[in-house]
């Protein structure tokens, strides 16, 4: 296995928050890369010969097939680098890029926010006795009789907190993941004696796996119908709203319009990390994940709101018949995440909340916002997408958004952006799977520090003689 | 509220297991039974008025709109009780029962075993941090990327340790729950271009669930095709075998026996507390679930067993489209449930096997089915099925099955079965679901032992003049 020759330069960002900053010496630099090594060695990121995006299936059973393509640094002197300024930096490494290591930005794993729960030691830990939560229910009274009493409470507490959706007369149904509710949500909506399947649509560009999740089963209830701006079939349909969008962070409406509709809004981005909350949101069936609320994804966690009884109803149905309920561990776990969250925000004022879960990660991501449109303006190769400034409400101030997804395009002539990444061992995800041209790709925000640093170096240092040449300069 | 006039009979059932039987004073039977009866609130047994088998939801739902039928016991004195003989019974309740109280065992909800992972005190409490498990990815390497190495290093222990399985050469497949994982076979198992859907079948009578999990989304690449004994239809299919069978105890067999037939081996119940381990089974796609191996329902988890690399795959994929993983917290919990297990039957000949969880737990089933053959034979309104006795290599010993669900059918000219008992507040599922009679119902088995123990005590009292009387005698 190769070293790379780098350095670090770290700025601690302590529990406290933003206090200090300190610049380690060299032995310092040396045991801190071996840390940060282990953890990109765990992690095992390789290079996919059968490549195949929208299948990580396959990705990853090959993996074992393929050796690790993980570099390991060694120290050279620290130089200057302008993200370490910030007080929000923790580990903010410069290597030496070799272009050899492969960076797989395709998924959107949320493993940025480790930072913020590791800083918060104890208070997030959960203990589960042998014993607890044996039974398939958790509250027999509520029409989700699968979803723990406690997990609910946090939510609408959440909720309350942030004003990023209004709870009252709505019912709650957990699933496992918003994935398995948005499967919920269809189901729930199309009429079980149909003629032929309700078309579901979306406007592009649309989350890559609404088609694909859509169709597996190739149910005679619901059938993909494609974007949503040329749909023009007479009868009811499914409308998908995705806002902030994924992949490209714009806020959404519905476009269709029609009498008949049924519309499904996926929240999963309505965090005043991603957006500015102007207000709460109101809608008939409304989705929520933990993964990119609070980025535990391997909890495989989400809610719906949702106004209508009949709809909670068949819901419900739906998860019983799929997985009879969902993880209680993951539901307990939870609701001690968002509990922890919420509590650090009340009472109102709390001299706690600017080290608070929605400030740190608000942070960040105006970090590496920062950091990626200057790696992206010093190439001069790729484009991305400009927000408008409004109003938070929960943070008090105005911004643009600062999407979990960078939806970036190539310039210059370059038709498939994601090849060309690919090239230089950046793994996105081509914009064709998001019902876009081939010249966008969507590359996750939400990677460890590493990752996302190295991406930005890698970045920058692309030029236009290297669309189709393989080598790569020195930096 | 009614109170219930009865009585506690306790047998100590100590942590070093089955040392010491005493009988408490009449002062400890208040607070035992007054504990107790807080357990029986917090699980509000109610009567639905609307009672809609194979329709969790809709019960549940309504469930907040009746009153609980709980009753308190107050004490009277103690008299003896069959069951307080064995060493094994712990709360063995005798209560005066007044008929009011609805007991529910249409479900196989195994609260049976909550005692003794109580009596198994912090050995398997676990402890999870707020930052550990965040990314989606358990093991890239391994073709189930989200299945938790440690879980899968614990199944295959405990099956080589129990004899029921084989697992070299098999790829493991996690799953929300066997549900989920029986799904993800028949999506893997189904060709994905055919001209019509493939046929599904299962010997009646058949798990009543398959039926609905089949078809509840019109599948166009399978269908539910019914009693396997009756299919006929040319081509490929696939055929469920569940064995111990869900819902009569039997061990089965295929029975169509065709060239092109794809199986699914239904293993949840091939433990040693519910039947004799034969041999280790070694079928081509095999199921397993934690809520009938250990009784953890709440944690929605199962595994497969799976010869074929490119059926793992297809497996993988399904649960990657419909929950992108499962959930890593009850994985971690699972596995050291079952570390545990393993633990107390390793090395071989460990003392404390006796103690052990299928030790424990098969003597339960063995009283419990005891306990039921009296009350059926007693009222002589009732039959069941009789198992042959063989040798379990994993107990050393040769018995008859004592299967996790009662399939019980009413003699004496009582059509449905299903309805008599309600008429009595036993709730059981009707046969009719199950693909056969209404003069059969399944019972489950694994309720805690209090509402066995009330059921038992009811149906004993029962007798043929009762059958179009819905009024019943005083015990």
């Amino acid at each position: 296995m190769k070293h790379i020759e780098g350095y670090l330069r770290v700025s601690l960002f302590l529990s406290e928050m933003g206090k200090l900053s300190s610049v380690f010496s060299l032995r310092h630099f040396l045991v801190l890369s071996l840390a940060l090594n282990v953890a990109l060695i765990s992690r095992v990121v390789y290079e996919g010969e059968n490549w195949r995006e929208e299948q990580i299936r396959a990705l990853m059973a090959d993996a074992s097939e393929k050796s690790a393509h993980v570099s390991i640094s060694s120290p050279s002197p620290p130089s200057p680098s302008p993200s370490t300024s910030s007080s929000m930096a923790v580990t903010s490494t410069e290597i030496k890029d070799d272009g050899e290591r492969v960076i797989n930005l395709d998924h959107g794993d949320p493993t940025m926010y480790e930072r913020f729960w590791q800083q918060m030691g104890d208070i997030t830990t959960i203990v589960i006795s042998g014993w607890q939560s044996m039974s398939y229910f958790s509250d027999v009274k509520n029409l989700c009789w699968f979803l723990e009493p406690e997990f609910a409470k946090q939510i609408i507490r959440l909720h309350k907190i942030v004003g990023n959706a209004v709870t009252d007369n709505y019912y709650i149904v957990v699933g496992t993941g918003s994935t398995q509710l948005f499967q919920a949500a269809l189901y729930a909506l199309s009429p079980p004696n149909a003629s032929e399947p309700m078309s579901v649509v979306s406007a592009a560009p649309f989350y890559s796996s609404y088609p694909s999740v859509t169709d597996f089963l190739k149910s005679g209830l619901y059938k993909w119908a494609g974007d949503a701006n040329n749909f023009n079939k007479d009868g009811p349909y499914i409308e998908l709203v995705t806002s902030p969008n994924n992949p490209d962070g714009s806020i959404r409406q519905p476009v269709v319009n029609r009498s008949g509709e049924n519309l499904v809004h996926d929240f999963a981005y309505y965090w005043p990390q991603y957006t500015p909350i102007s207000s709460p949101a109101d809608h008939d069936l409304m989705l929520f994940t933990v993964s990119k609320a609070t980025g535990h994804a391997g909890m495989r966690l989400g809610w719906a709101l949702v106004k209508d009884k009949e709809v909670a109803k068949k819901m419900t149905s739906f998860i019983e018949l799929n997985t009879i309920g969902v993880s209680k561990d993951s539901q307990q776990r939870a609701a001690k995440i968002l509990q922890v969250i919420s509590d650090s925000y009340e009472p109102v004022g709390n001299p706690k909340q600017s080290g608070s879960f929605f400030h740190f990660s608000h942070s960040m991501m105006e970090e590496r916002w920062k950091a990626l449109r200057s790696a992206a303006k010093q190439s001069g190769l790729f484009s991305l997408p400009e927000f408008p400034s409004s109003f938070c409400n929960f943070l008090g101030q105005a911004f643009g958004s600062q999407p979990a997804f960078a939806w970036l395009k190539c310039e210059g002539g370059i038709e498939d952006c994601g090849n060309f990444l690919k090239k230089h061992k950046i793994l996105a995800r081509n914009g064709k799977h998001f019902g876009a041209s081939p010249e966008y790709v969507r590359v996750s925000m939400l990677d460890r520090d590493e990752s996302f640093n190295l991406f930005t170096k890698r970045l920058s240092s692309l030029h236009l003689s290297q669309s189709k040449d393989h080598e790569e300069e020195s930096p």
